[in-house]
């Protein structure tokens, strides 16, 4: 048959889902799925992915593999300008005074090694603000400077580990208010540039290293750092520490002689390719004027552990909603597209280059700020000025809450799509993802389609021990993964998808957010806040 | 006035407790509490303390001075037999292969250093049991061997951290029949063989080292070993790896080429005094024909942290009642002796000890025992034969149950003791301390007392997070304990001693435990458990 009339019948079979497609799926997902299979590969033999590390070097050709193996179509990865790739070759951390012991400890991200192994003091020295400098000044020469405050031991008294009850569930279908204050904008941007200026300081001063506690107890560390750009490297070497570690040396200082530290940290830097990119493939449509569907995860990680949960959870389901409507052949009405972002970790910076690319623009960045305060300016930048494909893209689901299943989508104050997200639900509800709950969510991939008024979404999930202890942290590792709730979200963001794409509707667009009005014009700023 | 008018008058007034006493305890031992300063010491300064250790040694030395400058009687370093000290002065286990990537990892116990760095592929060859060896003869020349079986993450879905309410504390009343396995005991001892023929295996076989799973996820590792004799010291040195680390590099294996360790572990043996000793002091009673009260607590630790919880938290608690009640002068009938046991990690080594030098002894070992075999053999030796010092010990009380707050006494299946204990307890329930549970406890130091017929008993305490992940771990730190617990538990302690040592009447002896019967003579071995 002519290759015209085949794409004919293609079309026209799409037009109508057929009805058993859900339970093709839900066949595909369980009985044949690939999921865990491609999360151990990521997670165990690819490891930790920070953005333009050889891990994330490695990820980017992997998952385009898989996508090219599996019949996706323009799989490419899309670059946009980040920074330096840094990886951990090698790091120990040791007080050799007044006693030995190993201590729990990784560097933090971007700052340089040590060049062999450092020995000096500790002084401790809270510093969070311009201000604090002051006290330490001078006293500070050949030390290694802990500038956290010790705090107390937890008393973890609530599961770590637990799942949504129907209660839970009830309590997120309520309706946010969006606040905006200038004030506190403009003083997060201010604070993020604050570890850069103690940097300086420190160099300055003469300390020869600092440390910071890690904030969750139970020798857990996560090192998250954000100096990634080319000229942003800071001039000391920085360590996290785990709190038990951390507060016993604070004590040993204030009790007695300041104790000996011996830090060796062995880290690399990469100027090869500056760039970061986003990986994406395609199941085209049949109808080129319909526009596209799309599903997203960040690909890219911290160094602690592997990134499982975070994200790599999300990453391999997204590859395997994409796997499995490959493998049924499905030719839907609209693309469905994927995309496994790079840089969320440090200012969901791959998803904020898709949208400057294809969908439109925001006034530009204030010029000098560095990679910790882009966050704080972008996710308050307004308006949006949409560029010629804003239509095209109808619907995005993000992915970026750990492995635990899909109980349903954050509707995002979005009323009017409720009914619809509800109905393209509805076949997976006894596979506990029926809920749809009107909160506002943020802090991952969807924020910058929110805010140009594109209907993006995030999922619901199952929170297990996501973010009491695997997020972020040295024990995001493939064993905290769970198989049974990747498949069922694999599954669900198929059949989704599916119907995203094949429906004879589209979802309710939001108007295109600017600037809002002050919510609460007449209050005084905080003394404390204002003066720094 | 003369000096025996003054022993009279001193003794006429410990007949009859003064009834502001308990108000004067909690008063010193509230507002005036040394406790944490001394906790701080002990496990910062001095650090942990496995017997025989450098550590140890230092707190032997350290409590002695403590109890002579608070006045006490009879401070003395008490010395039994043990064997080999073991420090660790640096480790790591690190991957190389298929990417680099520092593990979490603590040398095992007593095991040997690498005599600097070695570096080797692992092969993952679960065994525990003799007949597990053969699957692996000539399989593991030149390897690091994993021991143990991955298993998943676990998924914690209680509370890490609890206290006992009112049903809680009810639960714990209940008689419980003590049931005696001959088999079970035989089997406990052939298994307690299995280290050492397990380190002969791989010696044979030319391995180079081997690694085993922590049995708490979530990073803590812990390391006890069991090999402290002077002829037990295993050819092999042998690591502990955090369950993540350890089931990622089992994972590696199955779907890749086996992964390659570098392993340096810089551990110490000191052999200049075998001996190990419990430290006493004593507050002398006015009655020589009284007898003495005794509390106690191991001051020995694992190596993983700073043995906080388990047991700094209760040595310093038994040095802070002794200080107590010396600042306060008082002059008891019954002499209080306070003890702090070394070895009782190894197999409550200090207590057998003291029981065997002053009040009896039961039949003596079976020859060639190990380590890890003596306590097994020794909880279930019959019959305990008293020797003339006997009948001086009228009451022991125990702590070894982490930082929490005492609430009451467990009264080990001794009914007739209970209303004696229930009214010594009185003044301090409203603290916190007034429940008796007639349940049975086993496990620490009073275990021998209770199998030799003497009233020895340990206080209920809330568990915080002690079984939970602190208990030999490798967060057993200062920032764990409980000021306020610890002070409670000092004041309490205090009265308790005082009223025991004055009191008119003394606590009802349980019958000397002879070989019981056996509790289920007709039941066949499982087939399972016979075969190993």
């Amino acid at each position: 048959m002519p290759v015209i009339a085949a794409m004919l019948l293609a079309a026209a079979s799409a037009a109508a889902a057929p009805p058993e497609m859900v339970n093709r799926i839900i066949d595909e997902g369980m009985n044949h799925s690939e999921v865990m299979v491609n999360a151990e590969y990521l997670t165990d033999h690819i490891g930790s992915r920070m953005t333009n590390s050889p891990g994330m070097r490695a990820a980017e050709k992997w998952t385009q593999g898989k996508f090219r193996s599996w019949g996706l179509a323009n799989v490419r990865a899309d670059p946009f300008p980040f920074g330096r790739g840094w990886s951990i070759i090698s790091s120990s951390v040791r007080m050799t005074s007044p006693r030995p012991l190993m201590l729990t400890a990784i560097p933090v991200a971007w700052t340089p090694g040590t060049n062999g192994a450092i020995s000096a003091p500790i002084v401790v020295a809270p510093m969070k603000r311009e201000r604090d400098f002051d006290q330490w000044r001078g006293k500070l020469a050949g030390k290694i400077v802990l500038i956290s405050m010790p705090g107390d031991g937890d008393e973890p008294d609530k599961p770590a580990f637990r799942r949504l009850g129907d209660e839970d569930l009830a309590k997120l279908n309520k309706f946010q208010e969006e606040t905006y204050d200038p004030e506190k904008v403009a003083r997060q941007i201010r604070r993020a540039a604050f570890d850069a200026k103690l940097d300086a300081f420190l160099k300055a001063e003469g300390a020869v290293a600092w440390a910071r506690k890690s904030y969750r107890d139970g020798k857990l560390v996560s090192g998250e750092g954000y100096a990634f750009g080319t000229n942003e490297t800071p001039a000391l070497p920085g360590v996290e520490i785990a709190a038990e570690d951390y507060r016993r040396l604070a004590r040993l200082a204030k009790t007695g002689d300041a104790p000996v530290l011996e830090i060796a940290s062995d880290v690399r830097f990469d100027d090869s390719d500056t760039n970061a990119y986003n990986i994406i493939a395609e199941i085209p449509g049949t109808d080129p004027r319909a526009g596209y569907v799309m599903a997203g995860a960040h690909l890219d990680s911290w160094a602690a552990a592997d990134g499982a949960a975070d994200n790599g959870a999300g990453s391999v389901v997204i590859m395997e909603a994409a796997r499995i409507l490959s493998r049924l052949g499905v030719r839907p009405k609209r693309t469905i597209r994927f995309a496994l972002w790079a840089g969320e970790e440090q200012a969901l910076l791959g998803s904020w280059a898709y949208m400057n690319k294809y969908l439109g623009s925001w006034p530009a960045d204030a010029p000098g700020l560095n990679g910790n305060q882009l966050y704080y300016a972008r996710i308050n930048a307004r308006p949006f000025t949409p560029s010629a494909g804003y239509r095209d893209l109808v619907a995005y689901f993000n992915i970026d809450n750990g492995s635990g299943k899909l109980r349903g989508l954050y509707a995002e104050n979005n009323v009017a799509a409720v009914p619809m997200l509800k109905d393209w639900l509805a076949p997976f509800a006894l596979m506990g993802a029926g809920t749809v709950a009107i909160r506002r969510t943020g802090g991952t991939d969807h924020v910058f389609m929110q805010q140009a008024g594109i209907p993006g979404y995030q999922f619901i999930q199952d929170p297990l021990d996501y973010g009491s202890r695997i997020h972020h942290s040295s024990i995001d590792t493939y064993d905290h993964l769970k198989g049974e709730d990747m498949r069922q979200a694999s599954v669900v963001l198929a059949g989704l998808l599916y119907e995203a794409a094949t429906s004879d509707k589209i979802l309710p667009a939001m108007p295109i957010p600017t600037k809002p009005a002050v919510t609460d014009p007449f209050k005084y700023e905080d003394l404390d806040d204002a003066q720094n």
